[in-house]
């Protein structure tokens, strides 16, 4: 089967970087398959690049490899990592970036990036994307078995995650959003006891309707909806809930439940 | 013959709900080929989905299956459909966005996008690209009849076009704006009359000057041409034309013959 | 082995004209596999595209074919050019867009891009990317050999390049601001002399820290570094290098040996 290989930075789409990393993957493994998932990744933003990586990368078949870039210690004595879960490989600085990923496929091994026979010759101190990671996958698209790059890693760096919402009223931080204005919150579904329903406080309201899609809601209202993800978000249906409540990714909601 | 499956939608690059389009299909259907037509359809605009998806289609090779969502209503009622023209096969929402497609290849033929089994396992309810048209495209690509997925549909929602042009004057509205300030009008060189040499009347102009390129016009100067998609267009060169004359999409310009 | 071929246009990813070219690639080589590198390429800079094409088309295997268009002058009398170096093969228009590709690589053929039958059947006058450059890439992936699309053309267009920086004081171009606000000068690490510490004076400030990576500098200041692709620049760790010393492409600052 030929080897699919996603891609996720925060180098964008307009300098090239995203196009030197696929002519390095194709020069070492010319059979694998590119696809992109997101290079919008606000810069450094290590956390939106985590919730990214876990809800995009989650549709894609069994054996697909992972290369995941959002990384504002490049360069420096940071970790690299290759992730193996029960599905996918994931190659990526440790930083975090993996998070979410570990969160929803707690059965995981990790292994340090290290060997220098599966780099570029010329490692830049710049963009290990193209000269280490993008490499790494290449490799790993034509067999090569994930220890080869290096020792077991049992503590890859987590992000803190959440705490799991219990009853009464927990802070939950604005996780994205989208290009619909929609803001998804750091309440997943999954996390949620049986049956609650949550409502939201924000600074400018209370939110307490939660509906099935977008068009169920009036129209200019905002209201409550489990999205695509399995996450809880606020949308306002022909409008943009950003702007109708004022919050962007990093601001801070009162869960009720 | 490998299939290749074309997308076109508002989802803009960033959200990732692009990539994850994608997984789905290659979990399907690995050996497809997944080409990008375009992400940046202006949010629930129907109409200007409509124009690309009929532009940037037309040159694939017969065979091909454009996946197209631009879908204000996704969730509701509203019908999805497969539509085969006699070159190429289209996964929509039954919304209008099939139809200058349709204008332009009147022999098609359409069924319901019905038949649960074509879809994701659990659908959810405001993402149904990844949910309900990728899963329909991908199979349509492992070579499944259209007429599997559900009844015929006789009568696909049909956006109003604007009037064949006469003698005269009428009223065109603008239906694009390219990166360069283009202005694309709704006047196809098809349907104006044999030797018919078109004016425009905008609120600030009035243009009667027709070249053949970008390069033929003097500088800073708006002009008439017929762009690469074969409808009338006001240009600049050198300069942009949506600014030289205040044009945005959806504004309406008089068109003398 | 699969034909590759990459597109470095300033077509943006909106308007579709990209999923256009590949329409036509496809439908004449079907099994080409075509890579973007960068379509954020500013509105006809051809100084802007000929240094992205240089830097993103680098790392591709031997046998890539690299189409690029920023082009004003399309559908005027310009030449079109089929460039063969030791490594790729180059289809583009005639002004310059290829230069810095030559200055890295002297030893290399060129042929005009003439023949008609080796393109689209109608070729519109305002884009030549799907009409002329795009079908010429799918014949020479086909194997068609370079010389088949015209005669041999010795004098490429090329862009003056920057004298290549002797000591004492020299007057260099920022070529390129990236997505994290890097400043690219016009200063090859190849072109300094050997051992030589470079320095540069904006009309802010003079830098002379010469760090190895972003995460060795000190917060908040400005420095240099060599880039991943050898180019001197000035970042600012954990800040935009742009912003801090108001610095755009095309602007000019002194180089100090």
């Amino acid at each position: 089967m030929t080897p699919i290989v996603t891609l996720t930075t925060d180098f964008g789409n307009a300098d090239g970087y995203v196009g030197q990393m696929k002519g390095v993957l194709l020069s070492i493994c010319p059979e694998l398959r590119v696809v992109d998932l997101s290079h919008e990744v606000p810069a450094h933003a290590i956390g939106a690049g985590a919730f990214l990586l876990e809800t995009a990368s989650a549709p894609f078949p069994a054996g697909t490899i992972h290369v995941a870039v959002v990384d504002p210690g490049v360069g420096t004595s940071r970790r690299r990592l290759v992730v193996r879960t029960a599905q996918h490989t994931f190659v990526l600085p440790d930083n975090g970036l993996v998070s979410r990923v570990l969160d929803r496929e707690p059965g995981f091994q990790a292994w340090a990036l290290d060997a220098a026979h599966y780099r570029r010759d010329a490692v830049s101190a710049t963009f290990e994307g193209r000269d280490v990671f993008a490499p790494a996958a290449a490799w790993l698209a034509r067999g090569v078995a994930p220890e080869r790059f290096g020792p077991e890693v049992l503590d890859p760096v987590r992000l803190s995650s959440s705490p799991a919402p219990s009853s009464g009223e927990s802070v939950v931080p604005v996780l994205w959003v989208d290009r619909f204005g929609n803001v998804v919150l750091d309440v997943p579904r999954a996390a949620l006891p049986e049956g609650a329903v949550p409502r939201i406080r924000t600074a400018a309201t209370t939110l307490d309707a939660l509906v099935h899609t977008y068009g169920d809601a009036p129209s200019a209202q905002p209201v409550l909806l489990f999205g695509s993800a399995g996450y809880l978000e606020i949308a306002v249906s022909g409008g943009r809930a950003d702007v109708a409540l004022g919050l962007r990714v990093g601001d801070q909601v009162s869960l009720l439940l």
